[in-house]
């Protein structure tokens, strides 16, 4: 399933040259007049997209990548198959971020949406239910018998499904939100991720092209915030519930089924399995894969993989036996 | 003190062969020509109400209840006094939802209310100082002297009282306020609690048909989040202070001055006795019983009951002599 | 730097003689025909302001202050110079609260502003771009190119910088943001700290006459919440950045290119040196100091001193390397 992603506005007739230009790179070896399609994630860039091997823990998707244009660090650069085009780089992450804002100029600014419609047309949203000031952007769809709170604010492109309950005091962008979904009061969801390089007196900020997805029959619970994905998405699986502050960081992807009780905190682009139980104030860290029906206590910090159908607590996260065990 | 729960409709003249219908109650061992009144729990139940029994941790409710009809599993109906009528069933506490579903048809439509006044009558609210934006719902009885901040939004039947300060972008539904209670800014007082039961593809909701109600001189933190109760109430105790980012699970009972501070998270139907401090980031797993007088440092986790008196610290939380020997 | 604070009145002539009658000191030894300035904390008073010592912690500061007033208790007095002129009473924070609230009369009331302009003065804020629905105090400046988004309520005299950009949903009270600050959606900033005495049946509060400030390039993530200061403020330095739902108490001073992510806490008073990175979750108890370049894990919870440099994790926070063994 892969959702198209109608948010961001993407240059064409991008050339490999004009691309090389904007990170000052140096390099005449190979043909610069190709069209570039896009800046992708190895996984997904097809062959005319720009791609990009920062971490040899990326090894395996590397090996599979379509992208005929990798850019990549002087020590991993031998890895790259002869195939490919390489583009060495001193920094890899800041030459994307570049490269991300040349493909998408207006991905920088996170703004408040200037263009919305106060009210509503009610042609377009006949079986739509509004409350009080709701404002939305250009173009946002909405399906049949859902309802849109007092307040909420839903930027341009967002879609909604059917059946879709949206609570008062919410603000969503860059989302597409499934059927049957419920999304509680004063929830945030779409922003951009909370991604940048740090640099003494003035960091520099990210582009997040990313969305958020959420799937059919999700509850999204009050004041959560869910950031929006960098240059995948961030995706909350079917049925999955959410309680009151939770807190999804950019690229998590969270599947099926699963139970994540309040004030549980999510750490960027860790991927939770199927049937996963969280506890209340547990936090998992970045980066991490949890397996399918796997439950973490209250309170846990989860700080490596989990395997499937493993239960766990504590800080750092261990098996739950173990856990009792050494706290009798 | 028991207060009255105006928010939900109860149906009338429900006989108990409409009632064991909806459960698909096969049994003609007892006469089903009787009106029962409502459903709740074994503690409150009055003769006519059906109430229900699904764990033996319960027992001594079950000795004293005044309820005639008790829903039960097959494995502890035999506990049941011979006096009362038994209805057995697989799950109980999804015959139980059913049934409140049944008695109360509106209960599980948490969407936000459409029947609200723009602006305010002021014949009805003399003294009261409202915000720009406030939405009320129907009979919201506010005391004198009380403020009502911008962008607010107070749902029907709710009670508030003299001296009440309710900041900006708060949500209250379902809640009953005592006098010189302060709500600050952005919290979420009333929605239902995160009460369900889990089921591949589509989890069923449960009817949550509580309230919260908040005592005389409490304060309630900015972006706090308190759910109402299931079939009691969520409560906060007189002179209870709330700081920022408090997360109130469904039938929690807050004891008399308790100070709780920033991020502080409650599991379901835990009860805090009176004087209790409660430092930041703790959690208070579900279904515990927390004494007077008891100090919980910051960042604990408890998951067993803890008595008066007592200085706790820790994940799981200990004696607080004990924690901080071990950490020395 | 000592940014001027505009947001509460002060009141002008007070003589040493009515102070004491406001906290009912009977006491004829010394003359009481003084005029007093202000109430100040030991570091920043002038020889005209009052202050107080009431804690041994706090010596050296009282061996440099310039104040002739000190408000001290029986134990402590025998510390305080024979030049300076003692008032020993029995609690020394109530004093202290109590002639506060003298001084600034309109200090303790924390309702919502009720003098807002609706919509926007166009000549006094060219261009900046003002969402829907904004309320504006008086007196409030705000940058060139600044945007304030949707529902957003900026109390008076609240003072904005350039290219800044406010969110929607967004309170902002008593503070002061430097330019090119990013401020997200949902944030409540300058509501008065969580400082109250403890009293049965009815806390008495604390007036906070602090203010936040807010300096360059800082970003602050959605659903934050920070509180302004009690008599010194809370600063969140230069080119800091703040995730989404991070509590900051009362006084805490952060110091430049921070970096604090999700969900993490600082109880009040602490201070946090330059270059410091909070992992997720993590806590930070009151009154410390965090030196500069420290590194603090997700999950941890601070309850001592941290020296610069160093790197530390667990509950409570140890050196990382300690962690990591011990966690194995």
């Amino acid at each position: 399933m892969k959702e198209k992603n109608f948010f961001f506005k993407r240059r064409k007739n991008v050339y490999l040259r004009d691309i090389l230009k904007k990170i000052n790179f140096e390099n005449k070896i190979f043909s610069k007049n190709i069209l570039i399609n896009d800046i992708q994630n190895l996984d997904v860039a097809k062959k005319n997209d720009l791609s990009f091997f920062h971490s040899s823990k990326y090894i395996n998707l590397l090996k599979k990548t379509k992208s005929n244009f990798i850019i990549t660090t002087p020590t991993l650069s031998s890895i790259i198959p002869k195939s490919k085009t390489k583009i060495v780089v001193k920094n890899v992450l800041v030459s994307v971020a570049k490269i991300t804002e040349f493909f998408y100029p207006s991905s920088l600014n996170d703004q408040f949406e200037k263009n919305y419609v106060i009210g509503t047309n009610k042609k377009n949203y006949k079986s739509v239910n509004f409350g009080s000031n709701v404002l939305l952007g250009n173009n946002v769809k909405i399906g049949k018998n859902s309802s849109i709170g007092h307040n909420t604010i839903i930027e341009s492109n967002v879609v909604i499904g059917n059946n879709c309950h949206i609570g008062s005091n919410v603000i969503i962008k860059k989302t597409l939100v499934g059927n049957n979904v419920s999304i509680l009061d004063g929830a945030i969801i779409g922003k951009k991720g909370f991604g940048f390089f740090p640099s003494r007196n003035k960091n520099i900020k990210y582009p997040h092209i990313g969305m958020v997805i959420i799937r059919d029959n999700v509850e999204i619970g009050c004041n959560n915030t869910i950031d929006r994905g960098s240059l995948s998405n961030t995706v909350i699986g079917k049925n999955s519930f959410l309680d009151n502050q939770v807190h999804i960081a950019h690229n998590v992807q969270i599947g099926k089924n699963c139970i994540i009780t309040g004030q549980v905190g999510f750490a960027g682009s860790s991927r939770i399995g199927n049937n996963v139980m969280i506890g209340g104030q547990a936090g998992i860290s970045g980066h991490l894969k949890v397996g399918d029906n796997v439950k973490i206590g209250g309170g846990s910090g989860v700080i490596k993989n989990i395997p499937d159908n493993a239960k766990v607590m504590g800080y750092p996260a261990k098996d739950i036996k173990k856990f009792i065990l050494e706290n009798k």
